[in-house]
């Protein structure tokens, strides 16, 4: 349940910066196609996010995981995301080529954590305040 | 139950042709945002649906329904449509302009509904058939 709420939370600051955004249902019935749990756009960027609450890094992640969010995201036409959750710690963003491959699937260590994108990165809001 | 049958019906048909798309949770919690029932996307095009299942016209929709598909579209960066099944007849998808206006909102007739677009319109496969 805690982490429906931090979801949630993500959801509401998409909304508050200018995101339209919705929460994939959990499941997706009978058949079940490759959705991520967030998607959401403004008109201009399209972005899809794989949410991951976790304890303490490295975070592990199948290569089904990644197939079904990099599928998703291409036919869709969003930038996927998996976006980390760590308890004290605001949302970090990290882009598909940033994961590190294990010999299961990938992982977020801490360098790639070091070098994912805050919530400003990934709406792009900090780009702007830097050209302002 | 019937309703949630036709509506999968509808996702699968859109994956089949080239779109991912998303059924909206039912609820989106403590506090909700106004969100389609279905969005879809397929890299060039975004589509918001908001279904409705009825057993004979008119349809009847109310303003807040339409304002909020209008909203989130706007947002979002889709197309709304208003996508109607009626027993033993194929989907059919309205555009917000198409809607007549009553006094409390907004309908569907037969008017609007043979007016409307059929699937292969709604995703633009007819246009390409017509220019083969």
């Amino acid at each position: 349940m805690k982490g429906i709420r931090f979801e949630r939370q993500l959801l509401h600051k998409l909304w508050d910066n200018g995101f339209a955004a919705v929460r994939s249902p959990a499941s997706g019935g009978a058949i079940s196609y490759p959705m991520p749990d967030i998607i959401a756009g403004n008109g201009k960027r399209f972005i899809a996010i794989e949410v991951k609450m976790r304890k303490s890094l490295p975070l592990y992640l199948t290569q089904q995981e990644i197939k079904d969010l990099v599928m998703f995201s291409n036919l869709f036409g969003a930038e996927p995301f998996v976006g980390i959750k760590i308890p004290r710690s605001d949302w970090r963003f990290v882009k598909i080529s940033q994961l590190k491959m294990t010999k299961k699937g990938y992982k977020v260590d801490d360098e790639v954590y070091n070098l994912s994108l805050d919530f400003d990165e990934l709406i792009g809001k900090s780009i702007q305040k830097r050209l302002e």
